[in-house]
């Protein structure tokens, strides 16, 4: 079965996450608005779908994945969905409701990282708010950014199976997802990310072990990962970063 | 089993869409930092608990939920635990899915909710950060309320069982949660939730049904149930509702 991911087809974002877990378990995919327009490609098509008035169960916003007759939305119910199928959710409930509960806390993140250049309103551009946004980033940088990376470095370090996996000894989409989060922040936050980093090294060895897995690498290194960009959640503002 | 809920005793915040669960299910639970300091109650034993070096699986924040030895932190997680075991997640896979993906998105409501009195950080307060929030309301009643409630409107028309509950024609913890968002949106913004539920009647519906059920409403008169306040994600702040 083919996976049909639904995401913005020229940022990272939220679909990210999911394009992580399909790539990193080699599971074949679709993603779907980055096809050509005769082949249900675009923003319009995307845009067309996410209001079908036909579909009983629209999603609020991209991204969806379509799975024969399942259409599921929201990125960790996606995750969800996907984690036991791509043998990337632990083992048993208990890992699989952990495995969820991680990347809940990763989404909280990202979304406070988008919510630095856009403090007051997701309708208003950057410009319009540069002055809320600079308080919010710096909050962020100082609080947000140490409290969270600390947090998954106590949840690696206490890993009874050791601090290379943050569920058990095997990868799962939470490992993927943190990986992302890193990264995001690397390139949003240079300098506040690597004086985090410097207080958390197994994050930093997870993040560094992430990007050597030879799919997870091959995809990185592919036309189909998109470079990280102004138009998406983590963005290079030089003055954000402090 | 009697469950117990760890979470913060003087407001409803993200708990209250557990307590909902749990008290709609007539479950046994107990509210564990509401009992005496001597019984394991109060705010220093749930930081406490928070920050217990021999728990393999912290929390990152309250709510968590203990179970036997399951420990499940995160609201949505909580719910996407407790949800088949309380009769409260549909039936089948792609109505538990699809009950998570509605939580998640009352989720992302609330924690824009919360930001428009905190748009620039929590840890300063809300006076410090007025002019922001001013904005961000302003943002939040306009925009985001309607799209909100505009879509749960659209996800009830077009339920095939009918427009009494969002899954199916069974009550979940999705519905729970709409009614507790639509609750906190009529206390904090009042003028704005009512023209947004004068074109919402479906949604305006389920949120007096549910207020009706013999145990919720048992419930809403209960000392169980703490009331809004001004401590919590929703806030009357009468200059935030325009």
């Amino acid at each position: 079965m083919t996976y049909q991911l639904h995401y913005w087809p020229t940022i990272q974002g939220r679909g990210e996450f999911v394009r992580l877990a399909l790539e990193a378990a080699g599971a074949a995919y679709v993603d779907v608005a980055r096809e050509p327009p005769s082949r249900g490609g675009g923003e319009s098509n995307l845009g067309r779908r996410l209001g079908d008035p036909d579909n009983p169960r629209p999603s609020f916003a991209p991204p969806f994945l379509v799975d024969g007759d399942i259409v599921v939305g929201q990125t960790a119910a996606i995750l969800l969905y996907l984690g036991p199928r791509l043998g990337l959710a632990g083992v048993g409930e208990a890992d699989g409701l952990w495995t969820h509960q991680l990347q809940l806390t990763i989404a909280d993140c990202v979304a406070e990282a988008h919510d630095t250049h856009h403090p007051l309103s997701t309708g208003l551009y950057y410009e319009d708010q540069r002055e809320a946004a600079l308080a919010r980033a710096r909050a962020f940088r100082e609080e947000r950014i140490p409290k969270f990376l600390n947090w998954f470095e106590t949840v690696l370090k206490r890993n009874p199976s050791g601090d290379l996996h943050l569920v058990g000894d095997v990868l799962t989409y939470a490992d993927l997802s943190l990986f992302q989060l890193v990264a995001g922040l690397r390139y949003a936050f240079p300098k506040a990310a690597v004086r985090a980093l410097a207080d958390t090294p197994a994050v930093a060895k997870l993040h560094a072990n992430i990007g050597r897995r030879q799919r997870v690498h091959d995809y990185l290194r592919s036309p189909r990962r998109i470079a990280f960009n102004e138009d998406g959640i983590f963005r290079a503002y030089p003055e954000l970063d402090g």
